[in-house]
């Protein structure tokens, strides 16, 4: 009998679900939309269908755990406190309805510390103790990893590196409330926001000329840049710069053994690594130079999320 | 009969020693010259006998292990790298030629980590497992625990909070021979530096109009902000809003449950604490605001440092 972990992770739109064996191997798995369940009992109850007739249709396995990836979740208390893209309001218990509608076991972290957990299980810091993965996607978020567990701090709520303020005054508008955040710079939507200030700063030819904002994504910011597109050559430039010179304070909190890149914006290869990389290294202190690799995830994007959450099994295992 | 802990903080002028009680309780205490002695060798065995005298005349005492805190000390590898204010280049084994010298255990670490230890063992952070101590002196050190452990990252130096950037562009020269470091600002040398900087850009008058920078100390910026000097008031206001931003983005990384100031620059009390907690809430994540507390170290500046290297040997006790 094979032993599976289910993953699932949570997304504001939709959820996907997965059964993951040891390795890291995927035996099923699918989504389901996370929108139109008014109340949280009846998502619980539509997924853990779902998961149990996934189960049935694998055959002979034993299914040790759930780990569920959600955006602000606690790993302390397994609930979801006040996210803002779930239609589910205030603090959901979500770890203990599934642990009481499937009758195994279910941890719950956030999602990048989930893909933090996947990445040391399943992905690039296997035998790693001091890692961190950043998340570009829409935000920018990070799971910060030393001495082999991942920092939760005390409340459950570490590990907001894209919350880091890249300058104390005349900083953009954050969509916390402050300015000058990191993720408002280096992340899917960051750079976006980096094209359509030089649209307004400069004075060079670009496609994006003809494009609404609403319409710009980060992998057409990639393909222009590929085809020589100036504005969007000097956006990759600028975001590298200024992810580069943050995570080289990055390293002077926690020290990792490398620092891995995931999600949507870590996509666009050398154009975002090249950048990031030389101006990381410029301003690392002198102790740290050439010791610490900035990597891509070794964890792709459609199955990473899936890999995470169950990886948060097996990890909780190891740790008792 | 009692067991007993040796501290050892070496400094760059002097080294202070101590034999210390499970409780703290400092039975025995001294200082002897770090500088004059060209070969380590000298100054372990000179040490070394000053220890073993203490010991005698503590009487029924039990030594259990040999505590350093240093400067660039190496936890994983019980050496100092490359210390600039030592006498001694290169790598030094410290923690092996004081274990080889007295025949107990010895453990080093660099001056933060052990005063962060200290503050775990005998101080105001017993019992949290999350906490930061900042260390105030010529420089900014400090000591990061998370999950009840310090934080030495991949490679054993971990924690350089002083090193991180309060400003990409335009910043103050740093002891590092970048620019831009927390440490050219918030530290004892930091706020001369503040003093002087201001000297330059108002017309306020002020005391320090007749003081030379090499004879301006902390103290004395202390002494005249409490007697209405405009410049050192607008000093500490200045200090601590830089200190409380990055403070607030540390708490982004670990997210303690208090952070503790220790050293010269913290004993300047309210002046500093008042600008550096208001600026620390009003730049902290919104999930964060109003749950972390920034403190005064309960450990003093004179025993402060023998403690702490002393309490690393309690530490890795239980740890073990």
């Amino acid at each position: 009998m094979q032993e599976i972990s289910v993953g699932i992770d949570i997304g504001g739109t939709n959820s996907a679900y997965g059964l993951v064996n040891k390795n890291g191997k995927i035996v099923f798995q699918d989504s389901m939309p996370t929108r139109g369940y008014a109340k949280v009992e009846d998502f619980v109850k539509a997924l853990s269908l779902k998961i149990n007739d996934a189960i049935k249709k694998a055959g002979d396995v034993k299914i040790i755990g759930i780990g569920i990836g959600a955006p602000n979740g606690n790993y302390y208390t397994g609930t979801i406190e006040y996210a803002p893209n779930l239609e589910w309001k205030g603090i959901i218990p979500l770890a203990k309805m599934f642990q009481e509608s499937m009758g195994v076991p279910a941890v719950l972290t956030n999602d990048a510390n989930a893909a933090a957990i996947g990445e040391m299980i399943y992905g690039g810091a296997k035998g790693m103790r001091d890692f961190i993965v950043i998340t570009l996607g829409t935000g920018l978020g990070s799971g910060i990893v030393a001495n082999g567990d991942v920092i939760y701090g005390f409340d459950g709520f570490a590990g907001e590196v894209g919350h880091t303020l890249v300058c104390t005054e005349g900083g953009r508008e954050c969509g916390c409330g402050r300015n000058g955040c990191l993720e408002a710079y280096a992340s899917a939507t960051g750079i976006r926001r980096t094209v359509f200030e030089l649209l307004g700063t400069t004075n060079h030819p670009s496609v994006f000329r003809d494009v609404t904002f609403n319409n710009l994504t980060a992998a057409m910011i990639s393909e222009a840049a590929l085809k020589g597109d100036k504005i969007a050559q000097v956006a990759f430039e600028s975001t590298g710069r200024i992810l580069g010179i943050k995570l080289a304070d990055s390293v002077a909190y926690t020290t990792p053994k490398a620092i891995f890149l995931f999600g949507g914006l870590a996509k666009a290869g050398n154009l975002i690594f090249e950048p990031t990389i030389r101006h990381f290294e410029a301003n690392l202190l002198n102790i740290y130079k050439n010791k610490i690799k900035i990597l891509p995830s070794e964890l792709n994007e459609s199955n990473g999320a899936i890999l995470g959450s169950a990886a948060l099994v097996w990890k909780n295992i190891n740790n008792e």
